[in-house]
C-alpha cells in the first residue's frame, strides 16, 4: 500500500477520514503511523495528495491534505485476458491495475474450465483493483469487462477495439512474428489461457484483424506473461 | 508443465522411464497420457528431445527417444533480489527460471526482515526451479546463490559482476534516469525488497559502480517488477 485510497465521501470536509479497518491495521502494523506523519493519499477516481496525519485512533486516522501529487498516467493498453484458474485471478488483475492497464477484458476460450465463471473472487474484482491502485500510487480504476462466449466476442467486440493507430496482439508461442519492442501507440493485447489458445481460436483472431506474436520458446505462465509483454511493449515510456 | 524433467540416470538405458510421483501424477491429469503419445522431455543440464509414449503403469511411464529439439537459450541476466518473503520465494524462483535468468543471488537487505532467512522454502529452492525449467521447456538451472550480509556482498563481490559490457541497474523509484530498454548486452538487475532499498543501500550500491535507474512513478511488486523489467531490458531479443 503505497497510497491509502479514499472515498470522494471521505473528503468532503476540512479533515479526510480513514476508517477501514484494513486502511487502519496496515497503517498501524507497517508504518506505525503517528500524529504528525506525512501519508500519501489518493482520492479515487480523483486526484492524488500528500496529506498530515492530525489524529490516530483506533477507529480513526484523520488527515489534513497538503499539497496535490501527480498520477500517475495509464498505459494506452486494452488486456484481453482468457480467464485464469481463481486462484491466479486476484494477482493478475492486482498486477495489471499496478502496471497501469487501462482496460481489462476476461474472455472465456475452449481450454477456461467453465467452473472458473462461478468463482466467488468474480465477486471480488473490486477489491483487486482497490489493491493494485493502493500499490501503484493510482486513483483511476480501469474499465472491467466479461465476455464468457468467445467467437461473439471476436466477431463482433474485438474488430471494434481496433484501429491501425492501436493493433491487437494475440501472445502466441508458434506465430512467425515477434512480439514487438518499445512501441510508441496504443494496443490490444490478448493473452490465452494456461495451455493456450487452440488453433481453431488463433484463426478466428488472426481472421478479426489480430497479429499473432510470439515471444521467443519459452512458455510463460500467464500472470507472469503480462509484465513481461508490458515491459517489452511499452518499455520506451 | 511444457517439458518433462529427467535426471540423466532415468536416461541411461535404450527407453527411459518417468517414476516421480508428481510428474505421472500431471500426466494422467492434466494431459491423460497414453502409449503413442508424443511428450516432450529435457535432461536435466543437458538436451531437450521429442519422445514416444511407449507404456503407461501407476508406477512408470516409458518413453523411447525420437529427436533433439533446442533448448531456450538463457537471458544474459545476473539478477539479484532482496530475500522476499517465503510465500513470494517460490514464485520469484520459478518465473526468474521460467524467463530465462542466468544467475539469481538472494541477498539480505535492511527492510528484510531476518526470519525470511529462516524459511524451510529456501531448502525447497532446487523443486521450485525444476518447476520454472518444467513450465519454459528448459533443461539447465540457473546458479543460485545467497548472500546475508548487504555491505560485504557490495563491496567485495558485485564489483567482480560487472563489467564495460555489463553493467549493473537498481530499480529505484526516485532515480533520475530512466531504465534502458531493448539492450543487446548482458547486465546484472538488482531488485529491492518491499518498501525498497533505503538510501544509504542506494547510495552503497551507486559507490560501487551500479546504476540507479527508475521504471517510472508507479510503484511495483517485487515478483512482478522482475517480469516487467526483464522484458523492458531484453524485448529486443
Amino acid at each position: 500500500m503505497n497510497i491509502v485510497l479514499l472515498d470522494p465521501r471521505q473528503t468532503e470536509s476540512e479533515l479526510w477520514s480513514i476508517t477501514s479497518k484494513r486502511q487502519l491495521e496496515h497503517l498501524k502494523q507497517h508504518i506505525d503511523i503517528q500524529v504528525g506523519n506525512t501519508l500519501k493519499v489518493g482520492i479515487r477516481e480523483g486526484l492524488r495528495y500528500s496529506t498530515e496525519v492530525v489524529e490516530v485512533t483506533e477507529q480513526i486516522v484523520k488527515l489534513k491534505p497538503i499539497q496535490i501529487e501527480p498520477v500517475p498516467a495509464k498505459l494506452p493498453v486494452t488486456l484481453i485476458v482468457a480467464m485464469p484458474r481463481p486462484k491466479v485471478l486476484r494477482r493478475l488483475i492486482m498486477d495489471s491495475v499496478t502496471l497501469g492497464v487501462e482496460n481489462i477484458i476476461l474472455l472465456h476460450s475452449y481450454r477456461v474450465d467453465k467452473s472458473y465463471w462461478q468463482s466467488p473472487f468474480l465477486q471480488q474484482l473490486d477489491q483487486y483493483v482497490t489493491l493494485g491502485l493502493e500499490q501503484a500510487g493510482d486513483t483511476v480504476a480501469p474499465k472491467i469487462e466479461i465476455y464468457k462466449r468467445f467467437k461473439p466476442f471476436v466477431e463482433d467486440v474485438l474488430p471494434s477495439l481496433m484501429t491501425a493507430e492501436k493493433p491487437a496482439y494475440v501472445a502466441h508461442p508458434y506465430a512467425q512474428s515477434k512480439m514487438p519492442f518499445a512501441i510508441e501507440h496504443a494496443c490490444t493485447l490478448l493473452i490465452g489461457p494456461e495451455g493456450g489458445f487452440i488453433p481453431y481460436e488463433i484463426d478466428l483472431l488472426v481472421k478479426n484483424g489480430c497479429q499473432a506474436v510470439s515471444l521467443g520458446n519459452r512458455i510463460i505462465r500467464t500472470e507472469t506473461v503480462i509484465a513481461y509483454s508490458l515491459g517489452r511493449l511499452f518499455g520506451v515510456s
